[in-house]
């Protein structure tokens, strides 16, 4: 990798182009990598892998991509280059991690295979691991909470959908000692149906699924154990499906006096002395979020969006925040809404490389949505 | 049920037909009151008022009624009929009620103005109260819960639908001494846009409801009122819109084990000596409603349908109540789904009526839904 | 209507019961089927068959049937039964016909088998046919235009969904001399999408098929043959999916003064000596269908339902039928609607199984429909 | 306006920025504008009026523009700019033109007040015009239909949805000989709900509109006058509402060998000699559109998405245009599809506007739009 310079690997190559592989290039975040590395001014596309569609046109899958003159190529001979992206279900980048290492000194891993610390969380939370020891390597993408950690790295994991959203709306109430982690947090989600991938079923099917609200993991998410990696506190997590295809909103249902700690940050004796106030929320928030280039606060307001809202955000690498005070119950309720595809995917993948390898951090990540727009 | 004949005025028609009112005909549940009396064989409606359609026929209204001869009349002019149904916005009710009780031995209020008990609760929840002298008198109508009462009421307050939802979700729980009153409990409601009425605004309008997961009640939704006087204790409450027209889903999340009693049912002392179980729930769930003509438990199992659905219930006086234990964390989620203008409203109060009058429960509320069926 | 009985085999049962079969139970008419048969005072089914769900309950698959207490079956083993009702794909009730016919006296079939006169027209639009000897005696269903061929007949082709919603629009133009058959006919269509059957695709994934207008069937649709066989002269096909699941709205433009005859009704040469009226349209619907009990004329008028549309009519067998004229190009557009699964298939089945068998025509299929509803 | 040097007007200002004003910028093409000018390399937007929101923020109305600094200003007060842009309602361009065009040398309208070319039209189709001086000067704007026009012009006006649509559609087949003008031409539109404004209706609201096939302009559509004074005859157009927000697509059935000329090109004497060919199609389209930036021929082919599709271009200023043969009839079927918002819109206006100003064509427009996608 020409493009670094220093012992973080975090200068840019000053406008020198970077070759790019997406792996897995024919599902829904293969080809939001494709659109946003097509849009982007440091990134080129050289590769997009896909089995079921090699030698066809991308445009023959995804129709916004008809006027990209690539064709989809077997994953099974991949080229040299930057950095590559993989956009393959569960299980598959751990089996190919050395191919892929070896094609690109940059990995940014999509999927969950490089998401937790340990073996045996993989053990267990999913089918075990089949490459324990890059697991170390692996610096965790949700650039908001860990972007210190991303200059330079060779092995980037980029954060789930659901967990993101979950992040988002939490952290900034453990940062600021409103939460301390002994609490009960309920997380309730409700997910778009692209959320679960490409491969047609009949629980997928438009007949069943249109205008649904289903509880698809009403308990045992995979990320909770994402989340509570980075919490270091485990949340009572269900998700539901309804009607949309792109969108994940995070409603956190959290009692921060339940907990040992609490309230006011003055406390040091572990106890709050007052109960939290909308000012200390907003003051949490802002001291998180103010600077970062894809969070909105949305909390109130006047208008028709006063909330977080996953349409507001759709096609778009935002994250929307907000939160609200049930002064009766002593209850935050936290609201926060992305594009699974983009910020809890492909935008995120992106943003990521973009720090890793010292591009404009904000580069390629600029379309800010639409309005009015139906259920993107 | 065999009809009843006793002094409280629940002899029944034994065949006879019964006159009745509906008042807001061209409302959302004034129209849903049409079609389920005009297919029920007890019941004749021989008046429908609306004061912005009077003298139209009730088809140019609501199009599935266009094989109806009536035409809406004013308000003003009530004919003396056997019952009433009021399907009007909160704070009518209780300004006409004198008319209402005159013009009729049996009144049954779809609107919150009589659902609860004290003059102090409508200070708090709403713009207090013009007629509090019927509080008393009135019987809230969710027939699961308060059957006993119904038979001769003459003042009928029918349960609200986010109420409903909540309360067919949580009451066993409570019933089976699960849950006592100390736990923390959120309930996570997901509406349809029939909740927010017939008056049209930019926020109900399509272009912006479309597709959407908005928080329209993040805290203090005055069905916490109801909930609260039904089950003695609290809730964390918050609703979201979302992408139906029919329909509201309830999610509640409950920490048995976080309260003083909880668990297994022969604890004496009120502390938990073993967690809930599975087995538990089924038997709390199965003691409250298997012989409930209305209610089908609906938890796990096989197929597309593995819980409560608004759309597997959508136009019927059906409730769909399950449930899903998370061992991680001692929560029980409870899912309970219903339509939001039958079972939430205009069934409800059919229901009632024919428990009132001492009518075959089940009248008039045979339809058992459709599949396939999209977002009704 | 007195029940018939003559040697026509129409006797009915009086009140008497009738067994049924339906085959392919597990399908979306399938599903509709057991639906309206459960809540009709004349049949019973005895039977369901489904290779896939071969004793799992109906409600398994269809989550509205789970008050039912049938399981499927197999369908190898038919039993003996008053009337058989096959919901199978195309082409599977020509091979097994004559188990079908032996197992009941009346079989209502619901594919496309046996809607066509002539071996040859199968070779034409569809493989063939492998009974071709059973096509002569064969009546096609479509109540409104065939309805004196019913009464006694024991082998029923259901008429198929767009060809009665086109068929129902235009056919009252042909009998008032409107059209002659010489001129050109649009038929622009929309469709839901449980036309497509219950078979997952990625086409059909709620991911890919939300949100779309996509011409499915541009030009060469099958039921072009149908509705030119019942019309006696061909018309212009094209469909498009919609977003909606149930539901088929046929817009069928024709120039009546194209032609070599038209317009006033009093021509004698062939050729119209004034243009066609709204008058004179009124006239042909009104005369075609006031007697009819499933279909409504909507044309104009005032409030949100001005003409037809599918959702005033989901989950009935009612079609509404309206037109417009243009007075600039002499065009007259014709709009039905129907819902597809029912008026386009079991309901128009149980309506052609009730005039055959000489109950009551309406028996089984009063539900009005819903409003508001959504996208049923 | 300073950037235009030469007579034509054509020249680019090399990069200097153009100050621009957007009437109207509260309703749904004024924010389009507005986000569009954002990103747009050559404009910077100076000014964005509403009465109705005067000194509020645009993201208070817009939720995608919440980064943008500006607030909207009333109206009676114009800065002086290079370009203004009218989005406001049909009727008050005209009444307010002499002030736009003294606050800017460029003009661009988007509503219908100056696309047809007499008064008489305006007489005939609208309420009059009170400005008619102006209707010479005004260019038409279907850049690639009228793109010669352009250069330099300084009062536009942006077609309209349905009318672009609908000529991209058929304009090819004029131009290649295959129609002549008089042949019949029946259009039938499928539109989204953002073609109907911002404002609230009870026809509009979520509840009534979801879910439809609704004719709301079954006849004598306003875009027909539009439609013909481009190609020179008359169409037969309707129009049907689905459920989408964003969409325009046009069905064009046309029948070549109805008129008095057809078919292959090498008829001299207006008689087709053959019927028409799919080669002879494709050859009229490529003719057409192979080097125009915003227009996609999608004809066929394998895959989900065969024909033009809204939700393929939603969001951008692309058009898709596409074609089938019914040799049965000797039909041409013709598709297309854009975002009434943007190609049918505020695109589209940019889109000549650049134009105009002589900077590069597809300036600010290069968003390729999402996949998946739910219902922009």
């Amino acid at each position: 990798m020409a493009a670094t310079t220093d012992a973080e690997g975090t200068e840019n190559a000053g406008g020198e182009t970077l070759s790019a592989t997406v792996i897995g290039a024919s599902g829904f975040t293969g080809g939001e990598l494709l659109r946003l590395l097509a849009g982007h001014p440091n990134f080129e596309v050289t590769q997009a892998t896909s089995r079921e569609y090699a030698n066809k046109t991308l445009g023959s899958v995804h129709p916004n991509l008809r006027g990209l003159d690539l064709r989809f190529s077997e994953p099974s001979d991949l080229e040299s280059v930057d950095v590559l992206f993989a956009a393959t279900p569960h299980g598959v980048s751990m089996e190919h991690i050395d191919s892929f290492r070896e094609a690109a000194d940059t990995v940014v891993d999509l999927s969950a295979d490089f998401r937790l610390d340990t073996e045996a969380e993989y053990d267990e939370w999913y089918d075990g691991h089949t490459c324990p020891e890059y697991l170390d390597d692996a610096v965790y993408a949700l650039p908001e909470l860990t972007r210190e950690e991303l200059p330079g790295a060779d092995l980037i994991a980029a954060g789930g959908c659901n967990a993101t959203a979950t992040l988002l709306g939490l952290s900034p109430l453990f940062d600021a000692g409103i939460l301390s982690g002994d609490e009960q947090i309920v997380v309730d989600v409700k997910v778009g149906s692209s959320e679960g991938g490409a491969s047609p079923s009949k629980a997928s099917s438009h007949v069943e699924r249109s205008g649904i609200v289903r509880p698809y993991a009403p308990t045992g998410h995979r990320h909770e154990a994402e989340i509570e990696g980075i919490l270091g506190t485990s949340v009572s997590f269900t998700a539901h499906a309804v009607d949309m295809v792109r969108g994940a909103a995070a409603t956190c249902h959290v009692f921060p006096t339940s907990g040992a700690s609490g309230g006011s940050e003055d406390s040091s004796s572990g106890v709050p002395d007052s109960p939290v106030s909308k000012g200390d929320l907003w003051k949490a928030y802002r001291g998180a979020y103010e600077d970062e280039p894809f969070v909105r606060l949305v909390a109130g307001g006047s208008g028709v969006y006063r909330y977080p809202e996953p349409k507001a955000v759709a096609g778009t690498n935002y994250a929307e925040v907000g939160f609200e005070l049930d002064p009766s119950n002593e209850r935050i309720v936290v609201f926060s809404a992305i594009d699974n595809l983009m910020k809890g995917s492909a935008g995120q993948a992106v943003h990521a490389a973009n720090l890793a390898l010292g591009v404009e951090e904000t580069a390629g990540l600029e379309f800010e949505g639409l309005h009015p727009v139906g259920s993107p």
